[in-house]
Parts: C-alpha cells; sequence; structure tokens
C-alpha cells in the first residue's frame, strides 16, 4: 500500500488528516433525488467527459469505479477510507465515485447532491485539500454549467450546504483531552463556534478511538478562505491543547499513562478475539505511545495502516470471503498479532 | 531459590501444595493464652531440646527463628510462604517458629496452641506430608510429655482442634471451575460433607488466582488415616472434574480461552501497575495456559516462583526497602515483566 493514508504528515501527533469537499450540481438537471436513471447517467459521464477530455494527466490519474455491480465488500472498503460516503452506498440512484490512484481524490457522483469533489491529506493540511479541490473544480466548470446564484453562491440539494458548499474537516487524535475528561467542555465551545465534531465516519458515527472529526457548520455569507482559516485557527488551538495535557500526563501521571499505553500495547499483541471498538481504542493508546516517545519500533506509519485495515471491509477484502462477526473478531485479532510482532520485540 | 514450593509436584496442574499440621500442647503447662512469658520461654526451649538433644540431623537442618525482634517485612515474608500463620504475628507472647532448611517443615512455638508441627509439600503429596509430621511428632514425643486423654486424644486450646489434631489440605487451582461457575455447588457439597474451603492464606481470606484451600473440619472421632483418605478421594473427584472443565472449554471455547489466557500473558508481559490480586489472577490464567499446553517457554516453577514473589512482603524484602502500596503496584509490575521477557518471547 503506497496510498495518502499510511503517510505521516504535519502535526500527525494529533490531525491524522485533513479533508476538504465541495457540493456541485448541473443547473440544467433537476437535484438528485428528483433525476431519472437517464439523467443520472448523464450527469456521469458528462462529469467523465469534463474531467477526461483534452486532459491526458486526469484520464490516466483517475478512474471511475461503478456502484450498480460493485459489491458490499468493495464498497466497505470505499466507506473505511473515506473515499465515499456512507449515503452514496445506500442510494437506489445510480452512482459511483471517479477516483485517483493515490486515492487522495474523490468526486462521488449523484450522492445527495450530483457532485461532491473531495480531497483528502495526511496531517494538517487544509489549505493543500482546498487548492487541490478548487483546481478539479474549475477544470470540471471549464465544461459543466454548475448550479449558482449571484447572490447565494452554489445551490446545493440540502439548504445547509449553501453558498460556499464547501466544508473543510480535520480528524484529531484527542486522547490526553478525552482521558482527563477536558474534552466536554472543548466540544461544547467548538459547537458554540459553528463547528461540527462527529465521529471517526461523519455524522451519526460514534467517537471510536479517542478520533473526532472537526468540520464548519456555516457554509453562507462567508468566503472559502475564512471558512477554512477558521477551522484552521480553531484545530491549532486543540493541537495546543492536547499537546499540552499529554505533557501534563507524563509529568503528573508517568506510571498510569505508560500503564495505560504498554497494557493496550500488550493486549494487541496477544488477544485471540477483538473487537474493532476495542482495536481503535487500543491502537488510539498504541498511537499515542509512538507520539510520545514512550513506545519506539513501530512508526506511525504502522498504526495509519493497522487502523485501516482492521476495519470490517478491508479485513474481508484481506482474506477474500464473508466474515461474520465473530470470525472478523478472530481474523482481527491475528491480523494486529502478527504485524506488531513482525515489529521490534518488548 | 530452592525451595520446595518452586518444585513441581504430583497433579501439579491442579494440586499446588499439600499441607498437614498437627496441634500439641505441654500437659505440665496452662494453654498458650494462660502462659506467663517465662513459660514461654521455657517452652522455646524444650522444644528446641526435644527435637536437637542427640539429634544431630535436626540441629544441622532446622534453625530457629526468634518472633520477638523479627522486623514486619520478615514476618510477612514467612506468612506468604505459608510457614507461619496470620496468627503468630499478632500475639503478645514470647514466640517463633523451629524451621527446616528446605522450608517444608515448621514448628510454630506458643500461637494458639504450644506447638503447631506443619509439613508443606508440592503438588498432591498428604501421605508424605503427614509421614513427616508423624516423624517429628514421635521425636518431640519422646522427650515431652503432650496433653493427651485416653478417651478424646489430644488436648487443644481451641475444641474444634480436638482428638487428633490434625489438619491436612490441599491448595487447588480451579480455573476451570470458576469460570464456569460449577464451583458453587462444589463448595456447598464440601461444607455437606465436613470440609472447609478456604482462600490462599487460611481462614477469613479470599481466594485469589482462582486458589481454594481445602481442609477437614473434623478431628475428633476419626483416625488421622481415614481423615487424610476422605481429603484425598474428594480432591480427586475435584481433579477430575477440573480437568475435563478444562478439556470442555478447549473444545467448546477454544478462542475464548486461548483469548482470556493470552491477554493476561500480554498484560504480565507489559503492565506498569499492577494489583497484587490482579496479579495472582492473571498468573492464574497464565498457569492454566501452561498446564493445557496453549503457552509454551515459561515452567511451572517460573509460575510458583512468581506467585510468591509478587506478594507484598517478599516484595520489599527483595527490594530491601519499605514500600507503600502504590511503589509495590510499581515493582511488582517490573518484576513480572521481567521476569517474564527472560523467557521465551511471543
Amino acid at each position: 500500500m503506497d496510498k495518502w493514508y499510511i503517510d505521516k504528515g504535519p502535526d500527525s501527533d494529533v490531525i491524522i488528516s485533513s479533508r476538504v469537499r465541495l457540493a456541485r450540481n448541473f443547473k440544467k438537471y433537476p437535484f438528485p433525488h428528483k433525476t431519472t436513471p437517464e439523467q443520472q447517467r448523464q450527469i456521469i459521464e458528462e462529469t467523465k467527459n469534463a474531467l477526461f477530455s483534452g486532459n491526458r494527466t486526469m484520464s490516466e490519474n483517475f478512474s471511475y469505479i461503478d456502484f450498480t455491480n460493485l459489491d458490499s465488500v468493495e464498497k466497505a472498503v470505499l466507506v473505511e477510507k473515506h473515499i465515499v460516503s456512507k449515503e452514496l452506498l445506500e442510494t437506489n440512484r445510480i452512482c459511483g465515485v471517479l477516483l485517483s490512484k493515490d486515492e487522495r481524490i474523490s468526486i462521488m457522483i449523484n450522492e445527495e447532491d450530483h457532485l461532491r469533489i473531495q480531497c483528502l491529506a495526511t496531517g494538517l493540511q487544509l489549505s493543500e485539500a482546498w487548492e487541490t479541490c478548487t483546481n478539479i473544480d474549475d477544470l470540471l466548470s471549464e465544461s459543466i454549467d454548475f448550479s449558482w446564484d449571484e447572490n447565494i453562491g452554489y445551490l446545493t440539494s440540502c439548504p445547509t450546504n449553501i453558498g460556499t458548499a464547501i466544508r473543510a474537516s480535520v480528524m484529531m487524535h484527542l486522547p490526553a483531552l478525552t482521558m482527563t475528561g477536558y474534552i466536554k467542555p472543548v466540544l461544547e465551545a467548538l459547537g458554540k463556534l459553528g463547528m461540527a465534531v462527529r465521529g471517526m465516519y461523519g455524522e451519526n458515527t460514534e467517537a471510536s478511538g479517542n478520533m473526532f472529526q472537526l468540520s464548519n457548520q456555516i457554509t453562507l455569507g462567508k468566503s472559502e478562505e475564512d471558512i477554512l482559516l477558521s477551522i484552521k485557527n480553531i484545530t491549532s488551538q486543540i493541537i495546543e491543547q492536547e499537546r499540552s495535557l499529554r505533557q501534563h500526563l507524563l509529568t503528573q501521571n508517568k506510571y498510569q499513562l505508560e500503564d495505560k499505553i504498554f497494557r493496550s500495547y500488550g493486549i494487541l499483541k496477544n488477544s485471540r478475539i477483538i473487537s474493532t471498538d476495542e482495536c481503535l481504542r487500543r491502537l488510539s493508546d498504541l498511537r499515542l505511545g509512538v507520539d510520545m516517545g514512550i513506545i519506539d519500533g513501530i512508526s506511525i506509519e504502522n498504526i495509519n495502516e493497522l487502523m485501516l485495515m482492521v476495519q470490517p471491509g478491508n479485513l474481508q477484502k484481506r482474506e477474500g470471503r464473508i466474515l461474520d462477526a465473530n470470525e472478523r473478531d478472530i481474523v482481527r485479532a491475528k491480523l494486529v498479532r502478527d504485524m506488531l510482532n513482525k515489529q521490534k520485540n518488548y
């Protein structure tokens, strides 16, 4: 695997990844839920043409994944990699995703909006993700007339997205804030600042493994640059809080912290049955241990890879067969053991 | 350490150790709580003389440990090794213990009775322990006139011991009976059979690490041989039940069993803070794993040694200083890590 999500990026001790997505709709077609299958097919074709026509780099770099005949494991893998949303899996519309080779850039077609242009990056790289998105948007805009109003901005299927139609988010790893209980006032303050905080897989998901996704709620009345800047500023503050609490824990509760981290490490290297949730929780402890220099011999890249590989879809893809929940817990434990025992031993 | 309790004995997969003790009192002195300090000193001297006079082997093999000036750590170590009772620590009488070099044989002086002759053995060796006790008793009887009634037998300070004044016990490791919940009816049945079941350190102690001490309640109206035979028969039945349940767990719940055992192993090899109770619980899992061939590279002797070394007294003796409970939990975790990581690694 040489994909972006295995890499380590800026501020990766706290920020796992950054994401920017733009919602766009064709002016000439109704919003997705009102489209006919014929229109859905046309949207797909016209988007492909807009991306590929006269642009060799794009056609070499991107491929289209048709959701019509995709099996459930492949779909789950794409969700687990944050390439597509759960919503795309559940729609009855003809749909799919244009995906770059490094899996950084994806364009979902016929999700809630006709197009969802998304760019992912490791660590804190919101500006870079935004640059990439806006370049793709510019390219598509050369051929496609997007639904746009001079006073409002981009029009979207759901009114919460109108205006800039941008959503920028960062996936934060906040074990120290969680352990000390300071996460609660932080989350409350973020809500007041117009920010949404969600679990690892977006809306309606729980925070697994101390991972929190921070994103903007407001898309209207502010420029894209202002939205990105406010997220960056808030993120910087959270990074500082998390880092300072980690140091505080190391100074004040050294043995307790090390005990928690090493117990998780020992369990990961030895368990025979482990659920996704417990596994992510223990990998979060391990990640904290590596970030703080308490555990060495394992890289953040190893942990990034593991956090993805232990997910149900990736696990089943790797095994090449459908597994029930009990089988997954056994296979997951074995995968983690094998990968960690390959590393330097304690 | 080349003491008896590190060795592995017969049926050691279930029976950790066997113990026989006899209560004896001098006819010419009142029972201990009525004795004067002068009488207490005389009892000690007369017992030493009875053991040593004209018997070179005994005087070379036994040494007397005077409790008057013994520090609290040394006393705790003796209790943890099951050489003396907690009661001996708490009495205000002048007291002590005659102890053989291999620590198998001890004679407590001025405990509840003038003498408590005790023999310990690894695994199921009740007859051997009884033989040793009765030899010591015979030797002492040559010089000491013990309080004895033709109709009743030996007279003791507490009426529950009169008659044979024998208590025979086995320390049983019963993880499968505990895990499956079958331990409850077994304990109830044992009570009805006139047996007492206690924790690792006798009366009023809890069962730590799935260890249960089974002993006779009745001392009057039966011969020593009958008492030993009934304990042996009951023990054999419990051994069979425990073994059959272990096999059942391995067949029916292989992954769950292995998961439990290996998690405990992983925690023991990695924790930075561990209480005595958790440590014994996890060592019990490890012992089960070794007995069942699930874990190799560690011997039962290693585990026997660890189960003793992690006790508060032994831990402090090893460190050479008094430790508070928090310090002990840290030192204990380090000791266990160091000892297990010296063994074959997983």
